[in-house]
């Protein structure tokens, strides 16, 4: 129960930051689609910890291992099973959250539902849970670049009170990895950067914004009333772990304009319905419009600070915790691939729902 | 496929703007809950049209029937089917929606989706659609009230530039209820009335933001890590015609805190673990922390203004269309109803999953 | 829970004998398919109670309206909702299932589930619910031989004693509805009439067998390793009134053979990989092979028998419960359409579901 | 699509014979339930080859490790991944089946889905799937002791032509496990016995009933109209590898009667609602009835003999086919496991499901 996304493209995520390992399960993957385990670690890599000077400095590699579901380099259309082993663990470092509760962490609220929590490294909690994500995800940004032409990506757009405007039709990977935020703006890249590593000297946090664009997806996908592109999307990105927020399009600040100027014209143009602005974020009455799909997710400043903060302990008593151990100070680009696994994984998953309800007969 | 919405209360609606009727079934809902017409109607009557100047002026009864599921006054257990008959339909104003796509509407993407559409009144873009949604939540209103003590309430805190500042802990139905535009701070509410009749006399629409609030809820709810609290609620919002971004407790505007000043740090209040401050929402790592719940869903600009806009029509050609009939134009004052009723479903639904699970023994 | 049946072509049910009708919501049907209530009402005609006098004499049109989903006789890819109302309502026939439990009825499981009950007419447990799986199962018929060419048929097979062996690659609709029993040998046919008609006489019931056909089926449908094709059958067929057995192909028969005698040899005919026997029933490892799918279904004698019977109270007293009233003294008559419908929506499920993830690119 | 099974307590299994392991994930096991990798061995060693005489000889020690969702010896309400490694993997004693489809096996079925196959071993049609439900069996059966005194369990009751009956209210665990074919009848298990060693001299095969029980079920569970426990059960029975057929109580032969000699009459005795027969397998209008549920299962011959069959090559040619390699001549021994694995799985998941909806108030 609630450990599973997905429709028809379906994935099954388990692992704690401190138990055997953390892994996915895809269900549903078309057969004979190339697939190895370099499709995989590449995403991997990009949100593992300790890959930039900005991120946690755990050292763990997430080396992934595809142990089922292909068959010489081919998808056989049964469940892919992906596992990372878990290394460098020091519960040690954790050894106080066993009897206190985090601030603005899982600790308290998993005790309140389960009645038992693996504290070591936040368990269930630790964000080592997206690897599965990411992993399919992974599969997904395959699937939609082979099958469909659909380019999905993101980038950091704000962090703290910097930020900068993204244009979702020409942003390009290459930009967002150029440097170690994911900004794909350099002046502001370096100042999130720069502020990044500031508030990691002072045991503090920051958040900030990420942009998720989809390109190409074509005129028809989405599943209204409920299973709307944008409510699927919506939901995918509240679900990672320290998002708060999710717009898309114009979103809340489109809420200041009149419908005369908020509305997207249409006009025919290289013989195809277009609309002339993208307030819409590609996206009308929960289906695509064939117009760029671009969204923004806020997430907060890490909870985990190293700074003394007031709590209670799992007896009930009023207490002082210092966090130790090895954390983001902002999660920004660690969240980038995740945004596009879970974006990816919306948009193969509606894919699939559309051609099998309207895919029988052409128009 | 994408008009159903829960998992155990779970709901399926269905119904165009000018067909027979809309409707919902209810499967999963508790048996033995007092239940009957009236308990349905008082929400319908707080979104149907006409029941104030600044909403449209359609005259739209909906008057409700429970058809199965209920016996003397009780559920059964058994599927509770309720239907709205249509009326009042007057296909010839929408007698150019036939031939044009309005702009910003989903009259173009179910084109593209379905290759067929029911043009009058919009058919299933209409916001009819939401009388099913706004009577099943009636019922999960009352079983939340009744069984679990929460109570859910939405409010108009935002009309373009207009806007309030909610406590999610104070404000009262009362307060929503006490004038037309369902903002409980009076001098906004003015100051909105007036927008909303101005943009009316202009032709012109505005959009704004409504604050859903659920109080008393019991630390535990939520299903990590997809079917987080907050992932479900933001699904839910998105799923509302017109809605555009979701947030939760400090949201976007939390980008701008620092860890250190964003945490809510727990101390212990009448024998319960509390937080200080509750800029989570009410939510932690997916699941309820015992804190009122509380959430910001933008709408956009209504799509439809009276003024003529470019667009194409359904042979593909550059067209203009000027819309004509009687249309919200603001549609706020009844999407606080719709608000409300998503957010019970994701509540009902949510405790019944937590029982599910963990209520076997207890902690 | 547990009153949808089907993942993308997904119908949910509703409705008690007594209350104000019932009906069926279909989610996920295709769009643009020609269908009107024409369609529909065969079908339920075949499933009617007073068609003959082999099956109950209450007097019941069952007449289907369609109220959402289609457009100028077109599907629209939106829920298909059918509604038919509850006429001839003679309450005082059942006024003892009020405080007694029927044996062999859900009556009693009812009370001890949901603590209420409908009792008039048998509430949920009424063969009534079944028009909705009648009336959706038209609806996959039609998608089924349009747009796949596969013809769905059903046929009493065995009443009581009275058996024949069913051809299941040339069985006709022809003749199975050359009789009233549905029996396509007429010497059987005329035996199973006269042995219903002398338990009609008796007030006592009789079960039997009805047999299940799907031809034309395309080798690929079924989802392994939980939704094969013959598991999906096997529950849709056990979720029937009165069914209390299912096999496919050779089944409990088949037990009786060696395996070299068992085994279906495949050889090639016509270009095509076909089967010399078919004790395999159409399914090899969940999936169709392009052969006939046949199966048979057992029913239970009808519970409603008019002799006088032991039986308890509401209050948990042992008493005397003679049942009157107009019942079948055998169901299979009207089980056939039931049988029908439940093979379509499991077949045009499986057509989609594999539509969705095998359609991707030719093999 | 088609690798979960249960709506609450969710099974996702996968996995190919000769890839690199099979399992499982459980979604929704409640948390605080004591579990360690000796609960789950027991029933897989049970399962596993070479464990007597009359099963395939191949040597596969199926080590189960446990990966994630406990804590100390604890479930944590986290998804429970359950890991076993594939060992003794001769593919050269499968090379045939590379390029030969063998007789009434899903080779054909397969490569007509999916385009593709994993040969070695029979890639996902193994009968090494069935670990992951058994693990996950395992854990449903000590659920349904711990919480609810329910007891589970099988036993073979036909081989071919030789039977025995079965006492559903008196069958143990030990008179089951008292010998090899796992019959609780000696005198029958030891014709049985003899039987299969016969056939697997000759490299034939057998197919026969298992026999399944469920003692101790509350009123109550079952959820009509579409997933009645029956219902349930018989979809979970034909999901196994080879099963044919499915029944409940009388079956397939309680056509034979009349209703007024198949109806289970009430009677009270201490103090409770029970029935003097139980014709009925413990189940009523798709709820348990609080008798003992029982039920059969048909398992066809193995498909594998090792005489010549004709076949067909994938390339469309008419060749022959002289299976190699270890088999099980008769697949019952092996599958009284499963069957108690599906039928424990049914039941926790029916337990989770009623809790959910009715649990609220006493009745």
């Amino acid at each position: 129960m609630g450990n599973s996304f997905g429709e028809l493209f379906r994935i099954s995520t388990w692992g704690e930051s401190h138990g055997g390992g953390v892994g996915v399960v895809i269900d549903g993957c078309p057969p004979r689609l190339p697939l190895t385990e370099k499709d995989i670690q590449l995403d991997l890599d990009r949100r593992r910890p300790g890959q930039s000077k900005i991120v946690t400095q755990r050292d763990e590699a997430d080396r992934v291992r595809i142990i089922s579901g292909t068959f010489k380099g081919k998808t056989l259309g049964t469940p892919i099973a992906m596992l990372v082993d878990n290394k460098d663990q020091r519960s040690e470092a954790y050894s106080e959250m066993e009897t206190k509760y985090r601030p603005s962490h899982a600790d308290y609220t998993y005790d309140a539902k389960y009645g038992i929590r693996a504290w070591p490294g936040g368990g269930r909690t630790s964000a080592r849970e997206t690897i599965g994500r990411v992993a399919a995800g992974a599969v997904a940004k395959k699937i939609l670049k082979k099958q469909f032409g659909v380019e999905v990506l993101a980038c950091v757009s704000q962090v703290k009170n910097v930020s900068t405007e993204i244009h979702p039709d020409k942003v390009t990977l290459k930009q967002v990895e150029s440097n170690i935020v994911r900004c794909p703006d350099k002046v502001a890249a370096d100042k999130m950067i720069r502020l990044i590593e500031r508030m990691r000297k002072q045991g503090d946090s920051v958040g900030g914004v990420v942009t998720g664009v989809a390109r190409g997806v074509p005129a028809g996908w989405g599943m209204p009333v409920f299973d709307r592109l944008e409510a699927d999307l919506a939901k995918a990105m509240l679900s990672l772990p320290a998002s708060k927020g999710f717009d898309i399009g114009s979103g809340f600040d489109g809420v200041a304009l009149q419908g005369s100027e908020h509305n997207d014209v249409f006009r025919m143009r290289g013989g195809r319905v277009r609309t002339v602005t993208n307030r819409s974020g590609g996206v009308q009455g929960g289906i695509s419009n064939g117009e760029t799909i671009y969204f923004q997710v806020a997430f907060k400043p890490t909870a985990t600070v190293l700074k003394e903060q007031d709590t209670v302990s799992v007896k009930g008593k009023n207490v002082k915790l210092k966090a130790r151990g090895r954390h983001d100070p902002c999660v920004l680009p660690r969240a980038v691939p995740m945004v596009e696994a879970m974006t990816a994984l919306v948009l193969v998953d509606h894919a699939l729902r559309h051609r099998a309800q309207c895919g029988f007969s052409s128009k």
